[in-house]
C-alpha cells in the first residue's frame, strides 16, 4: 500500500512530536526522513524514527536542544547541535550556509555535538537547488577497518555532493566507505551464499567470506582498500577534528547505545559557480557531460546509462505523484515509534 | 647507483632548459618531479620528462607559455596555463592561491589549458606546510569505465588532499580512481598471473582475468564502481566543468597523441583550520587522531600500520640523506630524454 509523501511527512512529525521535539525541529526532521524514501534510499529514511525516540526516552539525544552558533564569519559558520537531533541542527546550518554562499566563491559550517544527521545528501541538494555546488559530510562511530588494522578503527564515513546541471535535476552523489552496505551482506546471509573476499573481516580480523560473520562483529573493509580508508580520514578530519566534535572512538554509537551522547560532527561547504564562469555557464557545461557520459557505449545486459542521482529522482518523482511504498522494516518501525510515545 | 636528490633536480632542470622551457619554470618543474621519486613515487617523477619534451617538440605544449590570470577575486584565483606545461603552472597556482589563504577560512583556485600537472599531493602538501588543509585535483583524458559502458568515457582523475598534523610531518593522501595502477597489470601480465575480476575490461568492455589485455585496449574500472566513478565526476566538475578547461573527451592524451594540446583541466582549494578553532587545536587533535589510527590492532602479517603519507615521507627523509635510486624506466627515459635534446 502506497502512502502519500505528506501523509507520511504528518505520521513522522506527530511521533517526534509526541516524543517531546518541537514542531520546527520535528517538521525537518520528518520532511528530511520522508525526502530518502521518496529517493528509494530506505535504509536512511524513517526507518531511523524510532531509534531516534530510543535515543530521545533513554537521554542519549536531547529533543529540544537550541542550536547554538560558536563561532562565524562571513563565509564560516561554526555550529553547536548542543546534544540535539543532528537532522534540524543541519537544516538550519545549512540554511545559513546557503544565504552566507550567495555573494562569496566558497562558504563552509560545521556541526558539533550532534546525532544521526540522516541523508548526506539531502544537504547537499538543497545546496545545488540554490545554484551551488554542494559537499555533505559527516563522522560516525568507528565501523570499518583501518588499513593493516584487524578491528574497526574509524566510521563508514557519509560523503555527498550535488550540483545543478542545467536542464536535469541536479548531479547528486552519496556514499559511505564500506566496500558494499551492510544490508547487501545481510542479504547473502539470508541466502545463504558465500560473499566475495574483500568485503569484511570476521570479528578476529580475518577475511572472510561467511556472510553470517555479520551477525558476529564482523568489520566493513572500506572501497578500494586505502583509498577507501584516506577517504574516510578526509571526512574524519573536517567533520570531526576542524568541526571540534569526537572523533574516532570518541563518537558514540547511537545505534546501538541510544543513552549515550553521541557527540557526531558534520561538515558542509558551497562552491559558488557564479566566481567560475557563471551559473549560466556551468549549467550548459555540465549538460555536456551528461549527455556524453549517458551516451557512451553500453555493457552486456546494460539498458541505459543513468547519470550520478538520476534514479533517485525518477523514484522521487513517482512518489510525488503515487506515493511511498514503505519496506517492512520501515513499516515496522514507525508501529515501534508509535508504541514508544504512547 | 643513488643519485642526490640536487644532482637529479639540475639535471632535470637542464634538460627542459635545452628544451626550450625558461629558468625558473624548469626549475619548478624538476623540482616537482624529484619531489615525487623521493617519495617513491616514481611513476609521477623524472619518468616523465622525456614525454614532457616529446610533447614541447611535436607541438603539443609551448615550452615558454606565460600564465593568465583569468578571473580573480579575495577567496578564489582563474588561470590559463596558455597551452604550456602543467607543473609550472601549477606551481604558480598555488603559490598565488596560498598567499590568498592566510587570513580567509576557504580559497580556492582553477587553471585550464594546461597539460600533466605530475604529483597531485605536491600542491596539497605546498598547503599543508603553510598550516592549510590542502585539496589537489586534474581531470585527464578518457581512462576509466562509466558504470554501465563498455568504453573508457571520464579521467582516472586524481585526488589528493594534504594537511598538518602537528608532530607528524602532514597527512598526505594522493590516489587516482581506477581499482588499481595499471603497473600492477603490467606485472601480472610479466608473470602470466591472471588478476581478480573487477580491476579492467577487455577492449570489448567485457570483464576480464587476462592481465594481457592491458596491451589490447583494456578499460580500467573504478574502485568501488559506482563510487568510484562518481568521486571521478566531482573531479571533472571541478577540475573541467568549473575550471573552464577541456572535458570528458575534450581532453586529449599528451601521452599518447604529444602533438596534440591536452586542454586538461586543475583545481585547487584550502580551508584555514586557524578560522575553525585554531591551528594549534588542530594539530593537537590530528596528534590524536593519528596516534589512535596507528595504535589500532594489527593485521596479521602486518609489523606497523602507518597514516596516509607516513611511507612517503620516510622515503623523502631517505632521499635526502642517501639520495634517490631510479627505477631502470625512469634512468631509460633520462637517457632518452638527452638525445632528445642533443
Amino acid at each position: 500500500m502506497k502512502i502519500p509523501m505528506n501523509e507520511l511527512t504528518s505520521r513522522a512529525q506527530n511521533l517526534l512530536e509526541r516524543a517531546g521535539v518541537p514542531s520546527k525541529a520535528a517538521a525537518r526532521t520528518a520532511e528530511t526522513l520522508v525526502s530518502a524514501d521518496a529517493r528509494n534510499i530506505h535504509s536512511h529514511g524513517v526507518v531511523r524514527l524510532a531509534r531516534y525516540i530510543d535515543c530521545i526516552q533513554s537521554g542519549g539525544i536531547r529533543p529540544d536542544a537550541e542550536v547554538k552558533i560558536i563561532d562565524e564569519g562571513p563565509a564560516f559558520l561554526r555550529v553547536s547541535a548542543n546534544g540535539g537531533l543532528g537532522i534540524p541542527a543541519s537544516c538550519e546550518t545549512i540554511e545559513r550556509l546557503i544565504a552566507k554562499s550567495a555573494d562569496l566563491p566558497l562558504a563552509a559550517a560545521s556541526v558539533n555535538h550532534s546525532d544521526h544527521y540522516g541523508p548526506a545528501g539531502y544537504y547537499a541538494m538543497k545546496c545545488a537547488e540554490a545554484g551551488l555546488i554542494g559537499f555533505s559530510m559527516s563522522n560516525t562511530c568507528p565501523l570499518i577497518a583501518v588499513t593493516g588494522a584487524a578491528a574497526a578503527g574509524i566510521g563508514n564515513n557519509p560523503f555527498a555532493y550535488a550540483a545543478p546541471a542545467g536542464k536535469y535535476r541536479a548531479v547528486l552523489f552519496d556514499i559511505c566507505m564500506s566496500v558494499v552496505a551492510s544490508g547487501k551482506i545481510i542479504l547473502a546471509a539470508a541466502d545463504n551464499h558465500p560473499i566475495p573476499e574483500g568485503w569484511i573481516l570476521d570479528k578476529h580480523g580475518h577475511p572472510t567470506t561467511d556472510p553470517q560473520a555479520i551477525y558476529d562483529g564482523a568489520i566493513m573493509l572500506p572501497l578500494g582498500g586505502h583509498k577507501g580508508y584516506g577517504l574516510a580520514l578526509m571526512v574524519e578530519m573536517l567533520a570531526g577534528v576542524l568541526a571540534g566534535a569526537g572523533m574516532l572512538s570518541g563518537v558514540n554509537s547511537w545505534n546501538t547505545v541510544p543513552g549515550r551522547d553521541a557527540d557526531t560532527g558534520h561538515f558542509f561547504m558551497t562552491i559558488n559557480p557564479a566566481f567560475f564562469g557563471g551559473l549560466e555557464n556551468f549549467n550548459a557545461r555540465m549538460e555536456k557531460v551528461i549527455a556524453e557520459l549517458t551516451s557512451a557505449p553500453k555493457a552486456e545486459g546494460v539498458d541505459k546509462i543513468y547519470y550520478p542521482g538520476e534514479l533517485e529522482f525518477i523514484s522521487e518523482r513517482r512518489a510525488q505523484t503515487e506515493g511511498i511504498e514503505l519496506p517492512a522494516a520501515s513499516a515496522a518501525e514507525l508501529d515501534r515509534a508509535e508504541k514508544l510515545v504512547q
